[in-house]
């Protein structure tokens, strides 16, 4: 027997409310902020074969799906609450509802965010999330905050989810002692949450990397009315990608995708302070470069000379 | 040329931030609730040839878009405020886009709800909107609170939606006179906003009727723990429609998805408020029955004789 929708909705994604005043089943959910809270909302889609592979594990797929969402929270440095969740699925299939919303709330839960509403329908699989965050009034990390002799950091490592992506592609090759750590960086991306949430009051300025280094680099710039200089040998990579060409390091940790980092920039004067709020975040970050008072993006290798800068920044309609 | 995603966004979804504290641009937008106001939360998800026909106006399908997520936040009660707007499209098509962010726009500035961010992709045209409102604490409108004796209202006309899904299939037939009429309760759905907010503190109990009025009812009264008696030739249709056979009144009437209107629940010593408000609000309210204490649907006809209730709800996996 097919299950019809509000039975779906009831078996997989139905919770009791937690922090919500009221949660799902109601035409809307209710969030009820604490006095001088603001609250941070952002909406990312997932299309089959667009942003994720078919043959991804429905857990995966599940985590997924709400750690990019939960990656702009954390470049604002909000603290999460809650999430809806629209989702298009081609037929009714048990095995992958079981799975994804499995994946889905084992990191919800991690994060301490609540499934709040949602929609689900017959369509090509496609998964649409808004989330919400709380942060107090004035505190969010902007990309707008950037100032000309600011340190500029990135948190983890770069380029290991396209290194997988090119993998799978048959265009690189990698031993296959590591493919499975390559591909859970595509696959599981940890948003940096307790990082964003550190860095309050640290950071200038701050994005979440997600359409590779450069190209979401150039909005936080642009925002600031500044530029910048990266030294591209500093960028933080694993051995795997280290293992690769020159070139396929450096368009996979400039130019990759789906890194889901931060990146941010800093009063030198602020290093130490930087240091101890990654520590607290367990996650590390290291210093990628400054920010220029000139506008634009320059690239330096490590004996100071410069890298041409035609990479193509990742785009869901070009790539 | 093609447009990127940016280029997209910018062109013809970025507008100044008006309410929002920081609207589109960063990471996260921004909402800085008043105090004392719960946020109302709701999402749906449009897809193609499920939704809507493939052949609707772009500038109908923007409109609808939106629509159908304010007729939640309307069955709440609350006021909107601001939605997220995530969009999948085969390829860049200004021509839609300019369309679609034309009617878009022309229901979100008449309702005071501005856009604060969003995602737009490549894949099956899909649209998923999530909403945001606000209503004094305590104060929303919920499924839950229908209390035996209570009058059931609904607003509008029940129907005419679709009748037009019937015409557009080939299955029923109407006077070409009337087409453009049928069509545009099918294609441009008025959100009930003003009425659910006059509703506050009157209606018992309140939903929007999405799916076909038993269904929805039946989400209601299993909420509210009760059941109802509808009068079946007292629901309120369209003069096109009550030129159909009685069995496709009934149908269109009862079963019928796509209407948006509210139905809700009140005291009969509310009667005169219930019709106050609905003046205040400018929308037609009819009385179609009342709560009863045994659980279950009993649908009478004019003559007070038993309906059998065979209509199965609008389901977007079944249907």
């Amino acid at each position: 027997m097919a299950l019809g929708e509000f039975d779906l909705i009831a078996r997989y994604f139905t919770r009791e409310a937690r922090k919500a005043a009221l949660g799902i089943g109601d035409d809307c959910a209710l969030l009820a902020p604490a006095a001088g809270m603001q609250i941070a909302v952002s909406s990312d889609m997932l299309v089959e074969g667009r942003h994720f592979l078919s043959t991804v594990a429905a857990d995966r797929l599940g985590h997924k799906s709400l750690a990019v969402n939960l990656s702009d929270l954390a470049a604002c440095g909000a603290k999460p609450l809650a999430f809806t969740l629209a989702l298009a699925m081609p037929r009714v299939d048990e095995a992958f509802l079981e799975g994804f919303s499995r994946g889905l709330f084992a990191l919800a839960d991690a994060q301490g965010c609540e499934l709040v509403g949602g929609d689900t329908t017959q369509g090509p699989l496609t998964i649409s999330i808004t989330v919400f965050g709380e942060v107090p009034a004035g505190v969010a990390l902007l990309r707008s905050g950037a100032r000309a002799g600011d340190d500029l950091y990135v948190s983890g490592q770069l380029g290991d989810a396209r290194l997988a992506l090119e993998v799978f592609r048959g265009s690189a090759g990698i031993d296959a002692a590591v493919v499975d750590e390559v591909r859970g960086a595509m696959e599981l991306p940890q948003p940096r949450v307790a990082l964003g949430m550190a860095l309050r009051g640290i950071a200038r300025s701050a994005i979440d990397v997600s359409d590779g280094l450069l190209g979401d680099l150039s909005h936080l710039l642009r925002r600031s009315a500044v530029g910048a200089t990266i030294e591209v040998d500093a960028l933080p990579r694993s051995a795997a990608l280290r293992r690769q060409s020159i070139a396929w390091q450096r368009l996979c940790t400039l130019a990759g995708g789906d890194d889901y980092e931060l990146a941010f920039s800093a009063a030198p004067a602020d290093a130490g302070r930087v240091a101890e709020a990654a520590q607290r975040a367990g996650v590390a970050v290291t210093r990628i470069g400054r920010i220029d008072p000139e506008p634009g993006l320059r690239l330096l290798d490590a004996q100071g000379a410069t890298v041409a800068n035609d990479f193509a920044s990742f785009d869901h309609f070009r790539s």
